[in-house]
């Protein structure tokens, strides 16, 4: 059976891949399993019937028969248990791979969604200049931490996991914050993600959304 | 082999049980597992030999001979992976509450812990006064969506799971804030929590830890 995921019909992203549904496009295409997409509106998503699918009016949503997922780690990390190719055979390196996974979204990607947020909602108000350094000092030390981490290594564990998939989506959402700019490792690092051929084609396929709905 | 995990010395909690080993300590009462506690200062957490066991210099940490894991969520999993009783057995049970350990920790948590840590570092600045209604409007989005998918069941899926002790202790970080006031189902559903006597064997055990160091 063919599963369905949920995306914006018109993503505030612009088709730069920054939704949460490129995480679940890209492991689809690393795993090599077709996927149906199903889009939504800004009002359909707070309605009732996209509810039922995640009771918190986000995509991507999962659905293959009767099991439905939400939460985008939820949903990459059932794909990488059914096929091979996104997590490791041994079970302690697995483990690894999913401290990284819960590393990605609940340790670096908050304060880059905080700073983001008051980037879009307090851009205007006369304090944000004044909190601006701190948001970005949080930022900081999360990417001070990770570039130490990964020193000349290709990928966060060996070779590339989910959680590489995760944390390369993570660390573009800085894109345009000039934020990355001191930290070629981790440049480096989201370029080897984007060079990747599943990538490309699940950057590609997101693309053709939003240009379509223009 | 008895795993052992890292706790804070002295917790900027006052021992109230919101530190994040208290999650994997109810997670190894709740199994019935032995673990052993390293307690770490503020300084030591910051330091080379503390990163070699988490990148980001922060508790809890689980080590198990070779095996070293990071983020709580990760090691709730670990655990509950490897004893019975945290999660169901049924393949699609278990990815529906991996989906809702990955909501507590990436969806719910995330705007109780920005509200906390403006309360904290915020708290005398111009714009906290301004600011903070926009905070606990973040948190009210979340708290109605959670409220209104519990509804009158007990726990979140059915059966208690690893989903409902995360939920619970990222719930409870929202303690004084008063928030949690207008939401009767969220307050039982803590309490359902808190009365289990796994939660309590590990809730004096952190205190425990508290009191011997003051």
């Amino acid at each position: 059976m063919t599963p369905t995921i949920t995306a914006f019909q018109s993503s505030p992203d612009r088709g730069r891949g920054l939704a949460r549904d490129m995480r679940v496009r890209w492991a689809f295409e690393e795993v090599g399993q077709r996927y149906d997409v199903g889009l939504v509106s800004f009002a359909a998503m707070k309605a009732p019937a996209f509810r039922a699918l995640n009771p918190f009016g986000q995509i991507p949503t999962y659905r293959e028969g009767d099991l439905i997922l939400f939460e985008s780690g939820a949903i990459v990390f059932h794909i990488a248990q059914h096929h091979a190719g996104l997590l490791p055979e041994d079970a302690g390196a697995r483990a690894r791979a999913l401290t990284w996974m819960f590393a990605a979204l609940n340790t670096v990607e908050p304060p880059i969604v905080e700073r983001s947020a008051a980037m879009l909602l307090e851009h205007d108000t006369p304090w944000h200049a004044d909190r601006l350094p701190m948001l970005d000092a949080r930022v900081r030390c999360r990417l001070d931490e990770l570039s130490a981490w990964l020193g000349d290594a290709d990928w966060l564990e060996g070779a590339f996991t989910a959680a590489d998939l995760l944390m390369v989506t993570v660390l573009r959402r800085l894109g345009s914050s000039g934020l990355l700019d001191d930290y070629p490792t981790l440049l480096a690092y989201i370029a080897r993600g984007e060079a990747r051929p599943a990538y490309q084609r699940a950057f590609a396929d997101q693309l053709a959304v939003f240009l379509r709905t223009q």
